[in-house]
């Protein structure tokens, strides 16, 4: 086991009756002069526009709008929120959406009290030393950014697609009710729910030794989250499966599951790429994007894999033979993820691979990725090709 | 699945070079004036008191030493200890210790800021509404009092133990190294395994359905502990089992375990009242009460001790007969508990069985116990009587 910190300090309240607690958190944080982030005309038609300003209302918080994010949130748009924070003396964003949306939030939320140019901390030229307090009410469990220490942004000027960290970004707050997502088109559900799996997928595939207890939390995870989709596959009204996945997003990415491990990553900054390019859901990259990896890697501990194909796809084990069980359980996550209607293809989600070269060589740009293989431009290029039929 | 709120704001600093970020970890709470809250003899034994109060010096921090702290820590030294605090003008209360260290360091922190005596808490008489920040460096994984809210105190006028719950008490950084706790005794070392796999039971027998993801890295969790539980018993030196168990102690008891569900506690209340009386191990008194509560109560659900049997202790089910599944479960943990050298009754323990009777007593002082089954007067003297021999 390696030495580690932990830190996940946003309190989460959870449950049908959570938004009722909205004002009480704010105030609770400091907030006073709100900015409200949001996607627009959908926040409206699933009613939680009013709802939320109206709790606000009731808490006596002053309130202004921003909306218009859009899924692979843009530069652009944090820019303008930042002006617009510092033009309204704002002292508390809450974004209300997905991952689209905190990510802008947390964006704004650093860029206000910093002089230069925002940017600057997704290019790895500054730290963030300040930060505006964020709140959440969160519509799509998928990216974790609700309680997670990360923000990630692209940069229209070649759509670059980077991720910034920093425990100043953490949320005070999520509130997050399944019921909200019931209405989520099925694509969206089930891109959210592979983006989770996948969380868990980046830090299981280690080669750090000794973190049994890690293991063990996380094929419980999985196995969980891969049942409540299956469940909300066909009934997507299940509270309890809603709640599963909900709850289970966040604890995909707290850092509660990485804990004591090195981590790979490798797969989302392939599957950021593709994202950046073709704006297709962040979910729907990434179950292109892993059948492909695990075939290209497995080899490196044909053990590990044997042991996920088996605790989280209930694969037999052949121990004669377990690299054929190890594919079997590659095989049967790539159905699984075929089975919720995702891509795993770069000819299933119509995407044209005239431009895999491209995408490879913005992947390995400040140097290779991944940890447990580390992938360089040939390495990503071959994971990419495999990925195009 | 119910609704819930989570919060577990306490940094965790863990692994072999841990104690190097003491000083830094305590600048950051803002602490200057620094009460170094411990055992006594043994923190200076081990070498920690050195390593400590060097690391505090080389942060520019003062410290003014309060020792003594024993098991089931004493309404007392707390008082004494708030007086010191005011006296000195104290800002910061570092626990190097277990659970009784930091409790008692709890104790204080609210005790400071309270007009009246610190014991209104415990007695449900006041609410706290101040404390001064806490800091831990953990020697025994058991309690996880290290990242919770709660803490447990004993009164000695009646040797009354009862507990205290808030969010101003949770810790605001723990240090963790697996390394410290190598020297302990065999019977401390099994003693806290026992007390952090029973916060999970705590949590895992619950009438709350739909809480699967919990119930999967729940059972996930308790594998882990009972496993490296088994290593250490035959190498206590072993890092890799020392580590999952410290880490499983904070997880067993930070509130995790626990999302979405209604939790039991009638054990630990049984539990408290042996060691307030016999000044046993908390865990060994946990070793005592639990096969007993499990045999009493399994009758309301057969299927979750069913599961528990086949998910945690690799029973082998019996479809057609799940209770004598349930059953063999109960057998195999009280066999393990055994095993690691703890007493599984009243005789084991050398403790006297003619005071069950006061124990029920005081045990159900403020109203039945338990959720899973309320348990009245004469429910914990039926268990009491079964765990006598």
């Amino acid at each position: 086991m390696e030495d580690f910190k932990f830190l996940s300090s946003t309190k989460i309240v959870f449950g049908r009756s959570s938004e009722k607690e909205l004002g009480k958190e704010i105030l609770e944080a400091g907030g006073h002069r709100v900015l409200l982030h949001h996607y627009g005309k959908i926040t409206h038609d699933i009613g939680l526009y009013d709802k939320v300003v109206s709790s606000l209302a009731k808490a006596g918080l002053e309130v202004v709008d921003l909306d218009g994010v859009m899924p692979n949130p843009r530069l652009s748009l944090a820019r303008k929120g930042i002006e617009l924070v510092r033009r309204e003396k704002i002292d508390f964003i809450l974004a209300v959406g997905g991952g689209s949306v905190i990510d802008s939030a947390k964006t704004i939320a650093i860029g206000v009290p910093y002089d230069g140019d925002v940017w600057d901390f997704y290019a790895g030229k500054a730290v963030a030393a300040k930060a505006l307090p964020i709140g959440v009410v969160l519509t799509i469990p998928a990216t974790g950014s609700e309680a997670s220490d990360g923000a990630v942004i692209t940069n229209e000027d070649g759509m670059y697609k980077r991720p910034y960290h920093s425990d100043l970004i953490r949320p005070r707050f999520a509130v997050m009710n399944p019921e909200i997502t019931y209405t989520l088109p099925r694509f969206q559900s089930m891109a959210g729910g592979v983006d989770i799996l996948t969380h868990v997928f980046e830090r299981y595939f280690t080669h750090t030794t000794g973190v049994e207890l890690t293991d063990e939390m996380s094929e419980g995870h999985m196995r969980a989250i891969v049942s409540s989709l299956r469940t909300i596959n066909s009934n997507p009204n299940d509270y309890t499966a809603r709640a599963n996945i909900m709850w289970g997003g966040t604890l995909a990415h707290n850092g509660l599951l990485g804990t004591g491990r090195v981590e790979d990553w490798g797969s989302h900054m392939i599957a950021h790429e593709i994202g950046a390019k073709y704006d297709l859901a962040h979910g729907a990259t990434l179950s292109i994007v892993f059948p492909s990896w695990m075939r290209y890697v497995y080899r490196e501990d044909v053990a590990r894999f044997a042991r996920f194909a088996v605790n989280v796809w209930n694969v037999r084990p052949d121990y004669q033979d377990l690299e054929k069980t190890a594919l079997e359980g590659i095989s049967r996550m790539e159905e699984f993820f075929r089975s919720l209607g995702l891509p795993t293809s770069f000819r299933d989600a119509n995407l044209p691979t005239d431009a895999l070269d491209e995408l490879a060589t913005k992947c390995v740009k400040d140097g290779p990725v991944g940890n447990f293989r580390k992938l360089y431009k040939e390495d990503v290029i071959a994971i990419l090709s495999a990925a195009a039929e």
